[in-house]
């Protein structure tokens, strides 16, 4: 079947997201990629001229969805809002467990548009933590402690993943936990 | 001067240190470093086949100095053990900020040697937390917990270096307190 240019692009990207999910940035080769997706490699390198390229897109489209599943409704009580959107980011860590551990693990090279998108993907979580208590610009002690927050919540993701001794219920639980005893340690001062 | 071969290779490590703190693995060209050194690259080649071997076994110095300079006498007050060695690990964060950031800001491709390297560090740090509570082999609800702290640790340090919004005792004092309101939450459940 012949697919128009959005489609065939789209299509390549779900195939990418499937297969960076259990495979690293290092295992998967563009052949595999061209042959899965059943079209040339010549056409494969016509939406997408290397191996980065493409991976720094599946990155931007896996960001995107992560946003968006973790987006909530305004009229949802916060601490449901909270609950809600911490369970689909751990249901998104586990969906894409291999990708999530290879870009947050850290590594040789600096990547500019990963790092990006990252930092891109962070502050859309710090904006909506700080919305959810009334505020458009923290100041710096809270600031960071919602940063640090967040690099808890990436932190014990990896352990999780890599361990998996804890009920996914416990570690959603110890997330809101956290970040509750955690504000009160930045506004107190 | 001729140097002994592990007074040179200490050299080079050295010179690698004081490098890669002010700029990243891929601002760093080799040329620069066997110049900087006084060396042929043939030389500098003869100790470290490839840049990458040169910059992980930077990054393993790096780690021994970092897991050496933290350290803190058994017989000092667990309060104070922990404010010294905090301190000590910000003053060498920004020693090294520009290597600091890119080895944990995460990247496009994992590299198994320095992530192993960064993994037995933060191994090192967590059972330093532990032995701080009289414990071997935390359950998993707290070993998380200071894995999760440490990722606040990291991620705070990381804003901390581009902002500089903070003073730096009040950075201390946020790390510091975000313990003591962290153990409670993993050991009350």
């Amino acid at each position: 079947m012949r697919l128009t240019s959005d489609a065939r692009r789209a299509q390549l990207l779900e195939l990418g997201l499937s297969m960076f999910a259990k495979r690293s940035w290092d295992e998967v080769q563009i052949d595999d990629v061209a042959e899965a997706a059943g079209v040339s490699k010549g056409l494969l390198y016509h939406y997408f001229p290397t191996k980065r390229d493409f991976y720094v897109e599946v990155v931007r489209e896996a960001a995107r969805r992560l946003i968006e599943t973790t987006e909530t409704p305004d009229a949802m009580a916060p601490v449901e809002r909270l609950a809600t959107g911490l369970a689909r980011y751990l249901g998104f860590v586990e969906q894409h467990a291999a990708s999530y551990s290879t870009l947050l693990r850290g590594g040789i090279g600096s990547d500019a548009d990963t790092a990006a998108i990252i930092e891109a993907t962070r502050r859309e979580f710090l904006a909506r933590l700080a919305r959810g208590i009334g505020l458009d610009e923290p100041a710096a002690p809270l600031r960071l402690t919602f940063r640090g927050w967040l690099g808890f919540v990436e932190a014990t993701s990896l352990d999780w993943l890599d361990r998996r001794d804890l009920p996914r219920e416990a570690l959603l639980d110890l997330w809101s936990r956290a970040l509750t005893a955690l504000v009160p340690v930045a506004v107190s001062r």
